[in-house]
């Protein structure tokens, strides 16, 4: 691409298109374990892309703003310029993953009701740690109301994918989101949302998302997963090749 | 001792007396990071158990419920049997120690008003790890009853403590509480008050508590500051020899 790179992480490249505006590519890469797992695998970035569109147009139309401004099926996706705010906010619908290791009293796939809110503090170093809301006030990274803000908007957004979700007889484990401030200061949903940011589950339990990846440390069976997620979604993936 | 040990811990052992009370041992030793660095003097075991036994009769004369029974000057305290809940309750008037490595954008000592609650689940395995108070309710740890009354009484220490600790001229940093149920199901503040469980400064920044063995490695210089603690308090410690 020529455009001047902005930023690279572990499964996307982030491109400054003009003033307002940003590209972000999707990598065929996964990581896990902190990285420590590496692998690649052709189709996985657009299909992370084309399953993040997607959502967030589906956010749109449901009146939730999201950095979202265009995507023409490849991996990349215009979106606004935004200032990331460093919190990684997962909103659970049943225990799993790292709720499970700190607090092992949990039933695995035990059902939360109301969903469960936490926020972690993006700092890969610290290995994105948990952290309390009166943390985030306490530093100024957030107002009250800006805080109130985002756990309304999560919840909402959560709301949205579980009704997609469960139409297509899936199962909506947990979901990690990333929000970013514009140049009024308004807060907006950033980041992507794809398998590699939540989990699902099918009929018989098996992960349509990146713990499939973690499970069995085969990026191809992930890829298929990702194909099969975005059959039932009704995305386009015909041309899309699975090795 | 000739009664039967139920328990035994970094820093004490704990004895059944009998159907409704136990004997809490403080013993000589004193561990650091996570058990990593041990060391042991004499002295450390009664300067512990006298603070405790202090805190935990001032507790009682400001209406605080705790498993405080009977003290005789000695390493050892009777208290009530109690099934102990399997949180630490911390109360932060400072920011300092754990609270800066989750988020570092804190800054050391930055006063934190409201104070800080926060809970971790007892489990050395992992490292006691932070929970959310959402994490105590769904798996059934306690009642929303249960925690707000548990939140209510660690403020009340908090303050209790808040003041003592300021009429001698100190800074209270910190606090862990534990609490346990009796047969009744009532929860009462148990184990231990002590420079083990609660970071205080004095007018130089000087830590009278366990932080100076983790800075420095030497129990010696801990034991010192533990009598300079107690004299400030007006605990009594001239029979206590310092190494």
């Amino acid at each position: 691409m020529s455009l001047k790179i902005l930023y690279e992480g572990k499964s996307k490249r982030v491109y400054v298109k003009n003033e307002d505006e940003l590209v972000m590519e999707f990598k065929d890469d996964v990581t896990a374990m902190d990285g420590a797992i590496k692998a690649s695998a052709s189709g996985k970035g657009v299909l992370a892309a084309r399953m993040s569109a997607y959502f967030f147009k589906v956010l749109e139309d449901n009146g939730i703003e999201t950095h979202y401004i265009d995507y023409d099926g490849t991996r990349n996706i215009t979106v606004k310029r935004l200032s990331i705010v460093p919190i990684e906010v997962i909103v659970r619908n049943y225990a799993y993953g790292s709720l499970l290791k700190r607090m092992p009293l949990y039933k695995s796939l035990q059902k939360l009701d109301p969903p469960l809110i936490e926020f972690h503090y993006k700092d890969d170093s610290l290995h994105d740690p948990l952290i309390l809301p009166e943390d985030i006030l306490n530093v100024g990274l957030l107002s009250r109301n800006e805080l109130d803000y985002i756990v309304e908007t999560t919840l909402r957004v959560n709301k949205v994918l579980d009704n997609i979700f469960s139409s297509k007889g899936l199962r909506f484990v947990d979901l990690k989101l990333e929000f970013g401030r514009d140049k009024n200061g308004r807060l907006i949903v950033a980041d992507e949302i794809s398998g590699d940011t939540f989990r699902v589950l099918d009929e018989n339990g098996n992960h349509l998302d990146k713990e499939i990846f973690r499970k069995t440390k085969d990026v191809n069976i992930m890829v298929k997963a990702y194909i099969e997620l975005c059959k039932r979604l009704g995305i386009e993936v015909k041309d899309v090749v699975s090795s």
